[in-house]
């Protein structure tokens, strides 16, 4: 990658996930030179964007790396000859979110930031507004690479692969967290464990799962209730009849599917008391806000882990660094479908292992056939994200209903529609292409 | 088809329905001159058989028809050198029903002869026996035709494609049973009433409704509350956003998924006030065997009506004239996929127009793609369907679970375990592949 | 299909075929009740349109059928809202099919009409006009049916089927003659024989040919030498092995692959005796029309018989007539493929069985699997076919290259580069879009 | 990859070509420390194993690495609890190779090795001894690699894939020879060049040539006319438009197809003066004999270049080491295709970049779809491959005669049954599945 020097733009840069993505950017910066560090927010965001954008000044200062940190509201300064442009936005901040955990609840169904009706809320704010930035892309800084940690992912990815125009990476820190929980059970180097990642974001199976060519599943089964578990879903037990029938670990989202009763009345219950994730990660930004405000602290705080994102900057770089190195490693992204799961339409895109070098990602076809009951469950929630895509591209309400009707965690097709019905009124300022 | 005496055997003989069906063999005799007609029952059967065979041959005889009625518990016998083979059995009888309908509903979930949970449970206690069938039709006539009227028919007729190894063509009443209600809405005669019909048996659309090149869609809209819907589904206001997004009229079973929350309120308040269908059906049966046993009486009774199974004989006969005389006619029948919904397994059964001749059924390419949203509901629901096939042929209690897990109206994974366990145990000594 | 006055279009009208089609529309004018006959040539065929005409308009007044014979060069007069548009055209007339002939046999490959690289120079030519006439039906009779029959009929369908925007069915006189020969040597009514037609024009295998579920293939490959040959290739015999092995009947113009050598021999032999088949033609021609100039006459002369389109008129009507009626029929005709022949594109054409109806024509899945060497053969030929059309479109003289290299039938890709040249000099005049 | 004592053997082992592995195999024993090497050879090539395995144990010894050499003629005690078995035979030795090269060219056909008629009787002689050898593979050692490199290899290969029951990679020294050449031209290590390669063994491209995110293609292609060429094929003008039509570089197997007529003037004038490539090889071969017999040398002679097996050892070892160490790194193979050239069958084998790790080689996903003409190319080859095992495993003479009458340069279905017949006469004693 011949670049004078090297620029990354991050939008959303006034996040408290910030200063995760800046202590990996100075830990690799021997493998990824960055000079220019572009955080960008909007107007509502300013304070945040300050406070953040301040402390990884000071990381930057003490870690002695050659960076240099821009704080702007303006997105096309950013994005100018940018060589990647991170996107880790929010649209409509915590309380769309705390929002969309609640409407579904109010009908019995599961409601969560990215899985069911909550991520389909959020996929209708956010599409529109991604697409927004790919624009500028196009035309600011058309050899850029898009890296999306957005959720939800798979959809955003999608969305930006189908109508976005510009080279697109989509990220989750799902896989690189299995692959570092299998190698601590297995007391190995994460180097050493491999396995096949089969899915789209956020439901995924991990099979395959080996230290060189020991399959060491059956050890994984035994530890299994513990694997996978991201901070923002409670863990349950699994199944050990379905687990050894599917052949594979699900991802910790997979509970929703597997075990939606339970799941169901735990987010009604930590409603009622605690409040919603949401909720919880609206009193967690505080505490990390008042922390980012100590002039003192010049590094990624303890306190960050609660906040859910392990290992995404790790994702981030090692990602990046690939792509400008050409390092023709593998890793595990979103990426479009192609036919490597031939079951889904070649324009889906999937999360699957896959060769990044400096032209992109490149999915390895997989070993083995999916099962039969991966098969159809992938497929039904790809259909409902492709109708979601094209419902928040047109403001169509017909397609939004038809996604929400199909979606397998919303029980009915008149809850759906009384739920699409509260969902486009309570986001109506965050919707325009529904409100024109 | 050179053959030197047209014989039939009708498995499950001893049905309600069977007047209907030798009905319409006596109407159509000079298109399809059966002159043997085996009706076969199991020892259980043999007092309904007597009665119903009686009806059978006064029927005959009164309409002077030369067609010989044979009674008979001996299936290797009535199979013997068969032309055509009709099954329409019920293993367990309508208690087995009863159960499927009821075991569900303790779960709040849909309970339906055909149609979720219990729709399994039938399937499971059904493949086997039908697969024995199939293979008495291998030894004894292997030029035969079968022709399956057994719910759930796409799962029956997709076994049966895959491990009968028979020449085999699965019917509903449903389609022929909309052609005709659209002919009447339109006031015009059935032959010129012609649409697309897309999906899987219970589960499917009519699309592209016309007369010659006029399409009557926006009529069929504005009357379709009463369209297409059948004795044991209550009828309920579609959403005219759903169907017009879609572009399509909903058969009558797709009220499971797009209102699954009022049926069930309707089937659970019908459960404890009239009883389930099934129970209904016992007293309408029982009703119907007090006739049958009138020896005045040499027709189809009136109240056979209310049984369910309109059109049904003219839907066989139709098929097996249009086999027997290389008709080369369009009808729709559930057969195997090919590449006509190409987002299906090739070896799956689904429902289609066909060209019937003398070689069978060749289904028709559709002329535009399968929406997103009937895609996406199609692939779910068919993988449950080739789950149920594998887990009953081999008796697997894992596939068993992934099966039910996986259908979008079981609520959830840890409902679908313990709903699958009850079915189980009640259906223990049907049931013979899983507790060998 | 509700109209005023039932309109046909031919263009290419001036043609010596007309009279053929004219019988057909007299003899079938019951089914078909054609109003208006349209005859349309350009100026340089205005002589041999008014020949045509007059003997046209003559067999009408003959046979008193009320059809009323319009002779123009006015192409749009004739196409405005007409219901049909039969094309027959031959850019550049006999002389180019002469050309056609004798440029590949200078370098010892094979010379004609449709195959090889001769129908590569006619595609050239006629593609761009062909999409001319389309645009004129898009605009002035955007409901009409075009009808093709122009040569070479798979490709101008298929250029038609991606970038005409109109109805469109392509049409050969082969299955149907194949049919007839069938019928006369099983001693049976047409309408008794029965096949599968597989493949793409000019390269297809008729199996499955039965009569009843009675399968006559050993009757017909014991008389195979002269099935389904046409009057402008010579009969040679069959290789049985082949034949055997392949599992079908190949269609005459297959003699161009499998007997290359031998082929090649007798068209060069031919072309220094009596002359090309084009320059046969031209003399036949001559004949004929010195025929129609015989005011008496008011028939299809004997003669006809020997330019080569037998059972012309019998497809055309056969095809209208059914859509016209909504017959629900089975006919060969050149569809799109959709998934038909899974190893083909989807946006092909092909040649295959089909349910002819008000919407047209509907392909009919195949029973069994398309055997290893006829798949072979139609993917790289139809790879052809794809170049020929992007080629003719764009006028891009790589993909000519390509196309022509590809071609199972020309020799070398040195070979194809020297003789695109002298195709593309030869036929300056015709190819303004490889000239501009 | 866990195992006592790492072992492998080569069959034919005593092929002057073992020189080269055998220096690979020493010079990188660091990276697979390879601690026992099975030469195999049968009786007829007992004196060339002895001389062959001579040189190796000196060559050994020189480099004074712990490798032991064992000389053998059984076969089964050399593959038993072996880790790989590379396969490196010519069945009926060079004298069949001749044969194989003088029947097309009486024909005026193209008599090569692996291409055309010549590869065709090469592949019926050699597919069933490959299978018998996995069979022992199977039975003594059913976790060993089979490594082949016999010719044809893309035949073989899939011979194996479909019929062998052992994990199985082709390989071929064409990518990594380009690769190396790519890099001279461009003045780079090899390391940093990266091409897509597309297609089957000896029909492939290369393209989206590149260092880091640059593309080289037109540096390569102002350089091409020396790319790729090999040993044995003679160097000719590549026609500059059809390559940047096709927008890649092709193989020099491609000659055969984009200069068929040049190429077989050459092939008939070279068989006229020096002798076929195979009399050359033979001549060659002896002069390897002679010097292999120095007792003094001990390593791989210059001379062996000639030969044409450039690069040979390097792609087996970094292949074997991969898959040792679980390297993950991208290679170029021949591995079954899936859906990576969704326009081949799955179970085809294909040569294409994969992913080299303990548990074998996973393709990587196209990053463009693959030019029509190329597509239509690899599709009737590889449906003349597919016929051509059918018939080997079969004997079939049917399957046979369809392969070659299906080749493209195989010029006429007459000249294949006579040259088939000629094959099969002249390879009697080598071909008993045809003559048992």
């Amino acid at each position: 990658m011949a670049t004078a020097a090297l620029k990354v733009a991050v939008i959303g840069g006034g996040s408290s996930y910030t200063p995760e993505l800046v202590e990996g950017l100075i830990r690799h910066h021997h493998e990824f030179p960055i000079q220019e560090l572009y955080l960008v927010d909007i107007e509502e965001g300013r304070q945040k964007l300050e406070l953040v954008g301040a402390l990884a000044r000071r990381m930057v200062e003490k870690a002695a790396v050659p960076i240099r940190v821009h704080l702007t509201l303006n997105r096309q300064e950013a994005i100018h000859d940018a060589d990647f442009v991170i996107t880790q936005i929010r649209v409509g901040r915590l309380p769309a979110r705390v929002r969309d955990e609640r409407i579904p609840l109010g009908f019995d169904c599961l409601g969560q930031e990215t899985t069911g009706a909550g991520g389909f809320a959020k996929a209708l704010r956010t599409v529109p507004v991604i697409l927004d930035i790919a624009q500028d892309i196009q035309n600011l800084a058309p050899n850029a690479w898009m890296i999306n940690f957005t959720n939800p992912t798979g959809i955003i990815t999608e969305a930006v692969l189908k109508y976005g125009g510009v080279k697109n990476i989509g990220l989750c820190n799902l896989a690189i967290g299995t692959r570092m929980q299998i190698a601590e059970m297995a007391g190995v180097d994460r180097a050493l464990v491999d396995f096949e990642w089969v899915g789209i974001n956020h439901l995924n199976w991990a099979r395959k799962i080996r230290v060189g060519d020991t399959d060491i599943m059956p050890l994984v089964w035994s530890m299994l209730n513990n694997a996978a578990s991201v901070k923002n879903i409670p863990a349950l037990d699994w199944n050990p009849v379905l687990l050894k029938s599917l052949g594979a670990i699900p991802c910790s989202y997979l509970r929703y599917y597997y075990m939606t009763d339970e799941m169901l009345r735990d987010e009604k219950q930590q409603a009622r008391t605690e409040g919603t994730r949401g909720e919880v990660v609206q009193r967690i930004e505080q505490e990390l806000f008042e922390l980012y405000q100590n002039p003192q602290l010049a590094e990624k705080p303890k306190q960050l882990e609660q906040r859910g994102g392990a290992y995404y900057s790790l994702a981030a770089v090692e990602l990046i660094a690939s792509i400008y190195s050409d390092r023709r490693d593998v890793q595990t992204v979103n990426v479009r479908n192609g036919h490597i799961l031939p079951f889904l339409p070649a324009d889906a895109s999937i999360e699957v292992n896959a060769v990044i070098d400096a032209t992109g990602a490149h999915p390895i076809q997989l070993e083995l056939p999916v099962p039969t009951s991966m098969r159809g469950l992938l497929q039904v929630v790809k259909a409902y994200e492709e109708l979601t895509i094209e419902a928040a591209v047109r403001g169509d309400y017909g397609l939004a209903l038809e996604a929400l009707t199909l979606h397998p965690l919303v029980t009915s097709g008149d809850t759906a529609r009384e739920m699409l019905d509260q969902i486009l009124e309570q986001n109506r300022s965050l919707l325009p292409r529904f409100f024109a």
